[in-house]
């Protein structure tokens, strides 16, 4: 048992509404990014008249070809964990200013187990859209995909923007996870 | 502040001890699940022989094809993510067994900050490496890129072994950030 332990709970509340406040601003910036991650992506869309070969005996014609998010799997899971994201911090974000100087533990507790899913969810949506990202950048000659950013650059350039957004709102989510246990040091 | 805090070090001391014995557990689970993942991706390897046209003019040539981890990005950083897991999972493991009863709080708040980092790193290798290896069973038509699991098929198969085992591992260290907020509710 710690020495100081009759100091233990005028520590503990000291601390909590730190971590309460600085949990605020953290949550805020959390909103914030995976909101920006969210419409960058969604609004993500880009036309190009390329040459394609429709007939192997005629010459190539030029037809526009768009590029959306929903085409890849990987990028919808990146743009629904960044959905889900975003719509639990508005509400957490409610729940926690409501939950003044963290009276309730027990939503406190709640808020924490779901901050820790979103940290998951989140990574994973981020490691899945860099992963095709670089492919469409560098292509792959082992399995023959070839590269596509030099076609859609506009569009690469704008997923590259909300992944780094939405790495943002990861660690933002990852650091509103540790805050709790940091405070209570 | 609550009315019962002079229980207060009591209870966190039994709480803290039950949420090391079962953090014991889950943090060997980690390690063996991590151990598995890392070994199951880094051995996977397939030959074929593949009919590959290497002169238009001339008829294809039955050539020997080899299906290696690293010839992905996103399975090479699948790998790495593992890899650092399970030397971090083994590491820790001594760390927590040697602080018995969790007497020093700054280990404690140590491992607890680095098995939130294990968990944003094992999710967003588990979502690159998903992200991969669905392109590779179902292609994309959107950007050409041709599936490759029906001619790679073991090669496949041992990939997705690995993922399970890696997301299983990624679950036991989100349990792990868990439980230190958990017990002591």
């Amino acid at each position: 048992m710690e020495g100081h332990h009759h100091h233990h709970g005028k520590t503990e509340v000291a601390a909590r509404s730190n971590g309460n406040k600085g949990g605020l601003v953290v949550r805020v910036l959390a909103l914030i990014l995976t909101v920006a991650a969210t419409i960058v992506t969604a609004t993500n869309k880009q036309t190009k008249v390329v040459p394609l070969k429709v007939f192997d005996s005629l010459p190539p014609v030029n037809l526009p070809v768009t590029a959306k998010w929903h085409y890849l799997s990987a990028v919808l899971y990146f743009l629904v964990t960044n959905a889900i994201s975003c719509a639990y911090a508005a509400v957490s974000l409610l729940l926690t200013a409501a939950n003044k100087g963290g009276k309730s533990k027990s939503l406190r507790i709640l808020i924490f187990v779901l901050d820790a899913f979103m940290v998951a969810l989140l990574f994973s949506g981020v490691g899945a859209a860099s992963a095709v990202g670089i492919l469409g950048y560098k292509g792959n000659s082992h399995v023959r995909w070839n590269k596509v950013c030099n076609v859609f650059g506009k569009f690469c350039h704008q997923m590259i923007a909300s992944i780094g957004l939405s790495l943002l709102g990861s660690l933002a989510f990852l650091l509103l996870v540790m805050i709790p246990v940091i405070s209570s040091a």
